[in-house]
């Protein structure tokens, strides 16, 4: 028996695997299981190192599968090499399985949920990234489909990947030739493909993919020869079962229980062979023993300064005590002052020119080997990267995000430069936390707080200078708020954030002078809400409420404060309610509703008898 | 005088107009104008033809700015074409200015908002695939930076330019060396960027972007070889002005007065010419006299169906009476039903392969000639074109989106394949309407609505098959809701849309047999919501409000509710609060709190005294 007997053994042992658990679960993708299950018996029996009994161990290679449709296949490998039990296969795409229809870090091996296809890349870079940084001898994978390539993300991880040197990053192409509704672009040419990952500096192998001893001999190759490697692999949707092969219309569609039954004559029986045995151990390697603190000294400022500024200035600290800080930069460094961070740590700074994606991919595959990734952009620019945020969630990633530049204060940059809607990109995530900070003391507060939550955490920094209102010792701890002004027979409560913070301190003193009350609640953490605050307080003002947000309408923080007190107060929204344009901030605050003056009528209306 | 010493002059009146407005304006990006001078000149008075008088003129070549912050040389060029007069150009950046800091169409001649970064080609690619679908003769011409090709959605729309055949295309790099923070990936380096273009498909010229013939020669060539072309002009940021050129730090960045003096001492006085006598006049074309109405005959539905596969029938039969609509399409139109729409009208529909964010520029583009395009694809990857649905806004346009398989409802596939955040896309953008209707007699009334609609509208469909509960005679407007169950004394109501309407009607029929009334709303007019409706109704339960939809929290129908209500109502929020998984859709609807069994609980609560 060789080598290669054996793996063809193996393979044939994934599709009938893949092809079982699909019919026994009534739905999924076994058709582009079949196309890639020779090249998956090559990777995680041929070629691969990794400890079948620790997920975390130092040393393992790392394995991506950005076509996580495929995610049968996935599972059948760990069956096959004694990762979990074969039994557990039948459990697909049940509510009470970590075999999920699409992979998710529910099963421990994976390191980032995928699913949204053209994003395996980006992660596999931010791994890789991280094996290089961590002194890991493994290597990563990333298996690919053909019709993903078509995104444009994928593009840009392969412009960073070899930017960033990464010897240690392998890609793997199934180019099956077929999409879900249609063949894709380029068919079954690997010409295009070529042309494309060359032009963008890779080194190109080409190889049938259902030839086993040719895809070990390019693996051998690419060892000696180092990445960034891509393989294209030529390979039939549907190998091996002959009345689904290379067929349109059967892409997402498991086999009838009478088709399964042919389909298995075909295949064969299931070949005797311990897949265990063929596993490779990794090399020895230890997590690198870093500091890893999170308490930094705050900065003593005297004068107005900016969020974004104290944002730098708040990372470049925490940096310093924590080790597994990297900061990840989209072009716009000296804007959101993450420049701070890259002077004093080149080598834990990463830029990704202008490619949002793939800079949250990245960081999201860094997050998932320890890293602590700040990755930072105008606000306005972390939409282009929506779609890799919503992935982050399902990948329980601990990743930090500042979007800088928000709302119309920004003035005269005008619109597209204006996040109007971040607060509704991260507001929707389940255990997301949103800080939202006034002045240059919280924000710093703020930096420290997003790292140490163990999850997604986003900032929001504001460009112009602002006042400083707070202390160095001030706390400001996720889920809190701070109640600005109170005074007995306040007529209403302002809710703001960030800059309308300032604008309702404003309108405060405007008031004053009319001998009316007002109280301000600056409610800096917009995610959790501290509702139990904003409910206490506003019942003091008679249910009368006032939310000002620097935001567009739907998803910010007027209707956080509307769910949240969901009918026991009256509430006034003021926010961004217009498409906005060109101007001087303090302009664009009062046309576009949210300054003091706007506060001030509004605090009327409610006292309006 | 030559052509090229005419070109020079206006090249250097161009410059000299950037770096007054800049300065005057006291914000901006005059080195990013002062690299691209000559090209500008070359384009818009030596090679591309349009009627000054007519930014709509049928036979005008289309110009996109894709380096949107470069909008001072736009402006000028429109100022020396006799487009605007020239003292207009002192209002760059005013709030009362259509001279933006970055382009958007409240200046007539500009077609799609720019100003993030690397998504003028897919417009360009929307435009041209329109001028061809009208027999217009004009072409469309790009101007990119270098530091924007860092985008994958460069790379979207450059192949699928070539997919197209777009010969009418040019694209122009503005290969300036410097990005905003530091130097771009490539520097001054042509060879990767004329690598990756060519591997896309494309013609590749270089050229030194200050040599006026040359640049003149480059374009006269393509005009007979065709496109797409892409033209790599190595230029000089901030070229004229010595102490600013090729300097890293000057980005967005405009001259003190004092320097302005100097540098305009080097570029000497303002040339004398005519430039408006050097614009080149368009072929005649006249815009198709296509059938443009929206009223279709609907489909008599008599069995369960999926809003989805009624989107895709109404949208065919949209396409029989109006034949300005046109299909883009990810690779998903099995799942869709955008398939039936291709199948009637192939040269109407257009794939864009799995390449969100092209497919929705390409929509961007289209629109902007008059085009009426049907975009779909899954509701979660819309994710991925967040970015360009922001811009879309910005840009006025005219694009209906549809996003199919929302929330948990659709079942063993998991959350990365749900949509749960998309209502929070579409609610935060001033006049966005987004339906979302819960049966497919409503679902053909709401395409025909989107379609009505002068803006962006977003249509959510389900997956499953689900209940007829309407008629093919029911009107459902925009702003609508529809009262499904009213009785005297009704214990509550809920406000529902899509498949929760069928939850809250069997929670109905379940709470009907204890002799509790349960009101029912659908809100199929998710914004604008028909809050006077809601209002009247929920008065009539006492306040007792439970709404319930299959999206996560944040920006979706249940604060949309609890904004409008602001106070006047107890609102219980039943959502998806947690990370899904995979599951059958009745399991998951159950476990994530949005079945009829959770709505009699909160009624139960609700009603408990």
């Amino acid at each position: 028996m060789t080598r290669a007997d054996d793996l063809r053994k193996i393979a044939t042992r994934l599709r009938i695997h893949s092809l079982r658990m699909t019919t026994r679960a009534g739905s999924g993708h076994p058709t582009t299981c079949l196309s890639m299950a020779d090249l998956m018996a090559c990777l995680f029996f041929g070629e691969m190192r990794y400890k079948v009994s620790d997920p975390e161990d130092w040393g393992n290679d790392e394995f991506v599968l950005s076509k996580g449709h495929a995610a049968p296949i996935l599972w059948a490998a760990y069956a096959e090499a004694g990762i979990i039990p074969e039994e557990e296969l039948t459990d697909l795409r049940k509510i009470s399985s970590r075999l999920e229809g699409h992979p998710t870090p529910r099963m421990s091996w994976v390191k980032a949920a995928t699913g949204s296809l053209g994003q395996g890349l980006s992660v596999g870079v931010g791994i890789a990234l991280a094996q290089k940084l961590g002194h890991s001898p493994g290597r990563t994978f990333v298996m690919m489909g053909d019709g993903e390539c078509a995104e444009g993300a994928v593009w840009e991880a392969a412009a960073a990947a070899v930017n960033f040197g990464l010897e240690n990053l392998v890609a793997v192409v199934d180019v099956n030739r077929l999409g879900q509704s249609e063949p894709t672009m380029h068919g079954h040419h690997l010409g295009p493909y070529a042309r494309k990952f060359k032009a963008f500096g890779w080194a190109v192998h080409r190889v049938n993919g259902h030839d086993v001893p040719a895809i070990l001999e390019v693996l051998k190759n690419i060892r000696k020869s180092g990445g960034p490697a891509v393989v294209l692999a030529k390979t039939i949707k549907g190998k091996g079962v002959s009345f689904i092969e290379d067929k349109n219309g059967w892409h997402g569609k498991p086999l009838k229980e009478e088709e399964l039954e042919r389909a298995l004559q075909e295949v064969g029986p299931l070949p005797a062979i311990d897949s265990r045995r063929l596993v490779r151990s990794p090399q020895k390697a230890l997590r690198p023993a870093w500091k890893s603190s999170f308490a930094f000294e705050r900065t003593a400022y005297a004068d107005k300064t900016a969020t974004r500024l104290a944002y730098g200035i708040g990372l470049e600290k925490l940096g310093r005590v924590n080790e597994w800080v990297v900061a990840l930069d989209g072009d716009v460094k000296n804007s959101t002052y993450a420049e701070k961070f890259f002077a004093s740590f080149p080598e834990r700074s990463f830029q990704s020119y202008i490619a949002e994606q793939n800079m949250v991919g990245m960081g999201l595959g860094m997050a998932a080997k320890g890293f602590i990734p700040f990755i930072a952009t105008f606000a306005a620019f972390l939409t282009r990267a929506h779609d890799q945020i919503r992935m982050a969630a399902y990948s329980f990633a601990n990743i930090k995000l500042c979007g800088s530049h928000v709302g119309v204060s920004i003035g005269e940059d005008g619109p597209s430069q204006m996040g109007l809607e971040d607060m509704a990109i991260f507001r929707p995530i389940p255990g997301c936390v949103v800080l939202y900070p006034s002045d240059a003391f919280s924000t710093e507060a703020c930096v420290e707080a997003a790292a140490r939550h163990k999850g997604i955490s986003y900032i929001r920094t504001t460009r112009p200078a602002t006042a400083l209102l707070y202390s160095r010792k001030e706390k400001f701890p996720v889920g809190g708020s701070k109640v600005l002004r109170r005074h007995d027979g306040d007529a209403a409560t302002v809710i703001a954030a960030g800059i309308t913070v300032l604008e309702a301190l404003k309108a405060h003193d405007e008031l004053q002078k009319e001998n009316i009350g007002l109280r301000i609640i600056d409610a800096y953490s917009v995610q959790p809400l501290d509702i139990e605050t904003i409910v206490r307080e506003t019942a003091q003002t008679g249910g009368r409420v006032i939310v000002v947000e620097d935001h567009f309408p739907g998803g910010g923080l007027g209707e956080a404060v509307a769910a949240g007190l969901a009918g026991r107060a009256r509430i006034i929204h003021l926010c961004v309610r217009d498409l906005p344009r060109s101007g001087k901030p303090q302009e664009l605050l009062e046309a576009y509703g949210i300054s003091a003056s706007h506060i001030v009528r509004a605090v009327q209306d409610l006292i309006r008898p």
